[in-house]
């Protein structure tokens, strides 16, 4: 009998960080633990300082991400009771674009007593959105000197959360900090250069992120220049230019790495990689057709290509981005389960309240219950979902929320059905982009923290979609596919595998039940999306920029008041 | 010195009716009294009996009425303690268009047996809809037979709450009810038949609901008979001809009135009026250039011109309909203070109604306290106040509500001052409809219910017109109103006065405070109303019927559920 085998992934999320200890043959999730990051997201105050942040940034403390290899790693060791000698790899995903300046040998700036009161020294999350200035001014000139066609596997704009706007905005507002960082890397192949001790940067960020691509490399130094003179050189100076593929063995585990985690020296550490994006092979999807949607706050749309398209208003598209030697697109709807929150937070009624209490359920479980017994059209109810403005396939953060519909019976679970049937719609016109232009989207399969709790969603997904949606098994898909790197880091001679497609076969799986198209209900749902195209085009489209009118008349107010 | 002389008002609302004992000289109210409607609003049972009425149904039973005067005049009499002999008239006003059938001598035909459990010989009241096929026939038939111009004083569509839709809806329905009723009557012009003993017909009653006008008097025989030749001669049958001016002395009290109230018989009784017209007096307009707003679930505006004019989308223009001899105006919004308790209803969250509870508030107050921090312009929303369709200008029921601007940052009470400041932005349109076709508006005097609880709304509504607001000084306008014509009824020599302006002088009074536009707000409101405008005409006159499309696809879904 072959002794067993298991593979560590760890995931980085924007509060804490997560580990599992994960059985290579099935897949199965043995132990895992979490550690909450000590100082979560900075947004107010550089720690142990009286040094304040301004509006829209959002910092971390990289060393809270070593805490997470020290506490959770040992943590499922022992909870798992297996031998670290049979741990055979590891893996991790991390938010992006989530940043930090460091010196050539990876020692971040904020680590420095001479660096650390000043706060571009520290880690940018991946929300920080205080680079919008710089993410504008990127997109000006890259159209006004020829550069335009650099934008078009990004939608046509670099959002202010990506990687060179941030290294733009240090050198712009931190010149000196920009002087002394070595390095500039996502946080991501930091950790990995902490675990092996070697510097690695991975395709998915680089591709995703950082304007990378696996035909051209990185923008030419004329683009950077045209930015300033002064970024010309940030590639060759800051950054590599050589790119790993995803699963690929970054190193070796280090005698210090081991010493925190109780590994062993040695283990294979896969390259770095993206927790939407680690997800899609846990998700079972390796191949083009099944679009895979990670649905949480916000929803990330992942598929696979049979070749690299441009399709308008996608996030990017990636060849290697996801599986390799495979384009990898990438959509999203920046609003969903944020939308329910808002509701849930602003709009849920006292009475309601009483009566979940005494029903012993929560307030969305109380709504869901009761949007299910309404029919498709029944609240004559129609919204855009741009609370928190629209990324695909518009790509526009200053569109807001529209509920249109509404009269004196209007209830309030016919406004959270809206809401949950808007998110729908976003996600069928982004689906439709892919189809017209040559990529096939043939079902759904959904993962993230909405599948599992809200089969109302699931089912409103389907009918709107006309599309089967399965659900994928593992709850915490990260982590999962994190290990999967691992065990492919790691490669079949060491009892891991040779490829993600051959880890995601053994490892991965759906639920049994998914949900299919009601085809009563798709044809009430194709009825409301076309009004939903119409009414998306005239404000998203420049027919009537009311929405962009009212946010500028507030911003102007507020900053006055 | 002169013995004081006084008069009794009597305002009839949709649950109860109000007698106030009025000082002729100053105006100031003594005494008053409350009887609710024992049978209420009846709109699911025909009481007594297990006959189910239809959804849009509401009536009344007249016999409510009469308790109402049996009831609440001699309260009036004994806490005021006033001596009978010393009230020189009675004026009454009622909910319109509230219809009834009765004999040729008035007796309704609820009142017999053999027609009690026949629905269509109750009362209808004003909110009765059920008759909207024959609202939309009787304006099809009009355009397509020559009798276009019959509508153009009503907006361009005569209402299903009115008139001569409801005597269709009993011919079609019931031709037995319409053949036995020896009379078609408003509620208004019976309770006034049952105090004097004889029958009158009121000016403003006629021509606001019924079609009437002063130079033209009803449509003719033909109009009736292109609608159906069984209604050719409803006016010489079930009508009058002979309609008299406000304020005019239908006749005295007679013998058995006298003693259901403990008045003289003999006591001047002044021809009917409608509650939102017997305001305009009482609220000190009666002069052209002066609009009166009366605020409550709904906005009823109530301009005097100098001359008839067509006035797109008002509801109707009457001369003598607020005051002799001169056209009355009328004008509406459907939903205004229902805006407010819609969303306290359905929209008030569980925090809010215990932060509420904590500081003493109700949610209306807690709401208008912290939407009373917000600047104009600040939460970044914008509504269309069309929660129950739009009156005026669009005068079509089948629109809906509209709210735009929404994120994740929206507060309840943002969203409650954007419905405010909907409502303030429809008056606009309204205000700017009467001056581009010649009437002229430049102030405002709100009455009704809200003025005086709601400071804020007042301000708004100053804001966003650009005009001063004044509010009247009695609380309970239409008792004040109808003790007015009373007196006018009575005549001068009687102790009362010779003209309603005359009465209002000395009547009649604003409080101290009113409201002035703030220009800095009024600037950001203009641009708010500017892009009002565009929405209001996008989804209100064609452009795009998505309100009317989902309404329908409502319906036909609820129907066939």
């Amino acid at each position: 009998m072959v002794q067993k085998k298991y593979t560590i992934g760890v995931d980085f999320g924007t509060l804490s960080g997560r580990a599992a200890i994960i059985d290579v043959a099935s897949g199965r999730e043995l132990a895992s633990a979490v550690h909450s990051y000590a100082n979560g997201v900075i947004d107010e105050r550089l720690p142990g300082t009286e040094i304040r942040l301004e509006p829209d940034w959002a910092l971390q403390d990289p060393d809270d991400y070593l805490e997470v290899f020290k506490n959770t790693i040992p943590t499922v060791l022992q909870e798992s009771n297996i031998d670290a000698a049979d741990i055979i790899g590891i893996g991790i995903d991390f938010t992006a674009c989530t940043m930090l300046p460091t010196t050539a040998d990876g020692i971040p700036l904020c680590f420095l007593p001479e660096w650390r009161d000043q706060p571009h020294a520290w880690v940018k999350l991946w929300k920080h959105h205080a680079a919008q200035p710089e993410a504008n001014q990127l997109n000006d000139t890259a159209r006004e000197n020829g550069f335009g066609e650099l934008l078009d596997r990004y939608g046509g704009k670099i959002s202010s959360e990506w990687f060179f706007p941030k290294v733009w905005q240090i050198l712009n507002e931190a010149p000196e900090i920009y002087g002394a960082a070595g390095r500039m890397i996502e946080a991501a192949d930091w950790v990995v250069w902490q675990l092996t001790g070697a510097e690695t940067r991975n395709a998915c960020t680089a591709g995703y992120k950082a304007m990378w691509s696996k035909q051209e490399g990185f923008p030419p130094k004329a683009f950077f220049k045209a930015l300033d003179p002064k970024l010309e050189n940030v590639v060759d100076d800051k950054m590599m230019r050589e790119i790993s593929p995803l699963g690929a063995r970054a190193g070796g585990l280090s005698e210090e790495a081991a010493e925190w985690t109780g590994l062993l020296a040695g283990t294979a550490v896969a390259i770095a990689n993206v927790d939407a994006h680690v997800s899609a092979p846990a998700a079972t999807v390796t191949e083009p057709g099944r679009m895979v949607i990670i649905m949480g706050t916000s929803n990330c749309h992942m598929v696979i290509g049979q070749s690299e398209q441009i399709v308008p208003g996608m996030c990017g598209v990636v060849e290697d981005g996801i599986v390799p030697d495979l384009p990898g697109f990438e959509a999203g709807q920046s609003c969903v389960g944020d939308h329910f929150a808002w509701f849930i937070e602003n709009c849920f009624p006292a009475e309601y309240a009483a009566e979940a209490e005494k029903g012993g359920l929560d307030a969305h479980d109380l709504l869901a219950e009761k949007a299910a017994n309404l029919k498709p059209g029944e609240s004559g109810l129609l919204a855009l979902d741009w609370w928190n403005g629209n990324r695909s396939v518009l790509v526009d953060v200053d569109l807001t929320g529209l509920l249109i519909g509404a009269t004196l019976a209007t209830k309030p679970e016919e406004i959270y059905r809206a809401l949950m049937e808007a998110t729908a719609y976003g996600t069928r016109l982004i689906v439709e982009t892919f189809r017209d232009n040559s990529v096939s989207v043939n079902e759904i399969v959904a993962t993230g923290g909405l599948p599992n709790r809200n089969p109302l969603l699931m089912q409103i997904y389907s009918d709107v979609t006309g599309l089967p949606i399965y659900v994928a098994e593992a709850e915490q898909i990260g982590a999962l596919g994190s290990a999967m790197h691992g065990a492919v880091a790691a490669g079949a001679g060491a009892g891991g595998y040779d490829s993600i497609v051959d880890a995601a076969h053994k490892m991965a799986r759906l639920r049994e039940e998914g949900y299919e198209p009601v085809p009563e209900h798709t044809a009430v749902y194709d009825q409301l999306f076309t009004e939903y195209k119409v009414l998306h085009d005239y404000f998203g489209r420049g027919a009537n920029d009311v929405m962009k009118r009212l946010k500028s008349m507030k911003a102007e107010i507020l900053f006055n008041k």
